[in-house]
């Protein structure tokens, strides 16, 4: 028999903010940086901690299942026959900060738990996961763990190695694992009803409206590009402007454009392009530079919106190298595919929100997450945001208002509810 | 008695190209380097070395002195009343080509030698001149010998440190020499008539008109600036282009307005304004990049009109930061005064040039040369350009076609002749 409503009050009572913030608190002691961030690399000792610590958190009733990979999937009814996984990752970039994959986490074990206190008999019980390898930063392939466990791994990225030269099967058995076949996923997808997954913006639209809960619509993937101008070394006093070919100035005309065309091209908020790095290769003050080196990212929530974009931008670097007589090559490095989460759990979560009274708002991902392989893989997907104050992400300075927190654990735990029921009621 | 013309025959018979190419080829054995350029810094073993080298070249009748910085003058007259210096140096920057400071030392003695072999009895004779540290590679300060030789070397220069923390006045000691009152001059400037040097021109003018000698009209000194932008790091998926405060574009406007405002203020080839490194500060593919840094590197023959151009800039850079709400940083490193060089000498070198049937022009010097403080001082001074083909410079690529070479030593043959003339006729 399913329960159809919670009493607010009792939901309440069951979330303890402060054993949320305690929880933050001792995951930021393990691999924490003097700089006041943490660096829990993938298949990293620390991350092995951070699993060991979630663990032990765990109430005594749980049944635990470690996966090949090291994933973790917790729960008070493994003997139920169907499931809604909620959870996220642990491991982070170098120097990160303390909320990106933990917060997510950390309030998935809690609405699992105030859940349980308020619901009696659940027809789809919740499972917590906590994936392996969620971010790049080690291996430079993001989401190995849900990939894995949704049998979704390449032979590339399973090969790759970090910059010690350890490929990630080797990561993963010095960790304690061993990765068997993994052309079989390590959950059961059938069984698996939903997928609902809580994080950190890592942009500033919540924080902008003040808004503490965000329905994500869908995830903007990334297409990228090595960029590289090559025009003539010279000395910068002997030169005169006319009789230069300077790729730093020519590389500097295709950032403003490329700028220029992704915000004319903007449509609600969507595309972005993105110079973030550059190289001017044996640069120096009393030079024109002869070869500057830059990645380009251009994402969107619309993959062919965002081959309209690109091919307009990679015309534009043209256009101008001709223009300037300097050459310009640009090398695909990366093409993945936007994800729309699916509209039902959309819906669901947004009147979730609306029964747990936090305030809401839809808005899209730019970063990749580990709910992007579930709905990939045909599994109902929600990812609620909380706001990043100032954007800041990746970074020590980290921070989410308390009441944001809050606000989302007791939508999930609302949203727990209403998935469950969806199957429940069918 | 002075001799007022020179036999081209016997002058070209004197002039021994495959010696000046052998010197070339020895000197670039000393300090050469796995690239195939040579590293020879300023009071190095190897800058001993090829002083050492050219002390050997020079004919037993020469009287060599060794002033207290270890520049190096020697002369088949030493005791002539009246002289004129002609020469360069032969120190380098890191992995530099062959041909700077090195082919000028080489063609002044040529010179002097087919000057002794062609005039009998000079009123004012040549010395040769070769001055130590010349390049800023090591200690970040340009012309130390010669500057030292005109009482014009500060307790800044004396005391700055290479990357090792070794003190200019340390590194001249271990190279064998013993500064001692440096507010007098190691030479005697009412005696020294003019100063003639040759130099490879480090720009493209010369090559670009297949011309062979460069007949400096004045040299361009740099006023440059550390500029510091700042805006907001934010994850390049995450931010809508209207919430970026991005530096690294901000910055790519500044560049192209810089280089758009010196192109349109030139005036026959003169004012020059380089942007030539930039530091994308802890840039990254999925980041907006909220801190760069870059020099700015602006010259022009006339300082007035440099300040105008200085000062359009500078307000350029404000406008663009304020508009997109970054701020920009503008630190003042360094301000010389571009130097004019003798109108005098300057139409004795075009005679020159004309009596030994060379092709040549007149133009600007981007670099800074030992031939500038010799002009400060009020010594006459001359400066001759032979081609850099393709304006390679301070790179072990730098070549010069072997005629110019011809035309050039055998113009400050010439010169040399037209210069003491015109002190032996008043």
């Amino acid at each position: 028999m399913t329960q159809l409503s919670i009493e607010t009050n009792r939901l309440q009572e069951a979330i303890d903010i402060n054993r949320i913030q305690r929880r933050l608190d001792d995951l930021w002691e393990i691999g924490r940086t003097s700089a006041g961030g943490v660096s829990r690399l993938a298949y990293s000792e620390t991350e092995n901690e951070a699993h060991e610590y979630l663990r032990k958190e765990l109430p005594a009733e749980y049944d635990v299942r470690i996966d090949s990979v090291g994933n973790m999937f917790a729960t008070r009814w493994p003997d139920a026959s169907q499931t809604i996984l909620t959870g996220s990752h642990l491991d982070s970039v170098h120097n990160a900060g303390r909320l990106d994959g933990t917060l997510g986490t950390v309030i998935s074990l809690e609405a699992i738990e105030a859940y349980n206190a308020v619901v009696d008999e659940p027809c789809c019980p919740p499972t917590l996961a906590v994936f392996r390898a969620e971010e790049s930063a080690r291996f430079g392939y993001h989401t190995i763990g849900s990939r894995s466990a949704l049998s979704e791994l390449d032979a590339q990225t399973l090969s790759a190695t970090d910059e010690k030269g350890i490929p990630v099967w080797q990561a993963m058995n010095d960790a304690g694992f061993y990765p068997g076949d993994l052309s079989e996923p390590t959950i059961d997808i059938d069984a698996t009803m939903g997928f609902l997954e809580v994080h950190i913006e890592q942009g500033r639209l919540l924080d902008e409206k003040a808004t503490n809960v965000g329905v994500v619509s869908s995830i903007r993937a990334p297409v990228r590009y090595r960029v590289c101008v090559e025009g003539n070394f010279d000395h910068s006093g002997a030169t005169p402007m006319d009789l230069r070919k300077d790729a730093l100035a020519a590389a500097s005309e295709m950032i403003c454009e490329i700028e220029a065309v992704a915000t004319a091209n903007t449509v609600d908020g969507d595309i972005v392009a993105t110079v973030g790095d550059l190289t001017a290769v044996n640069g120096a003050i009393n030079t024109v530079c002869g070869t500057v080196e830059f990645p380009l990212d251009i994402r969107s929530t619309d993959s062919a919106f965002r081959a309209e974009v690109e091919r307009e931008i990679l015309a534009e670097l043209e256009a101008i190298a001709n223009r300037r007589g300097v050459t310009v090559t640009s090398e695909l490095i990366d093409e993945s595919e936007p994800v729309a989460l699916s509209k039902t759990v959309q819906t669901q979560l947004i009147e979730s929100a609306e029964a747990a009274e936090s305030t809401y708002q839809t808005l899209p991902s730019g970063g990749g997450h580990d709910a992007m392989n579930f709905q990939l893989a045909g599994i109902p997907t929600g990812l609620l945001f909380v706001p990043s104050i100032d954007g800041i992400s990746h970074n020590p300075d980290e921070r989410t208002p308390e009441e944001a927190i809050n606000e989302a654990t007791r939508t999930l735990v609302y949203a727990l509810n209403r998935v469950s029921n969806s199957y429940g009621n069918n």
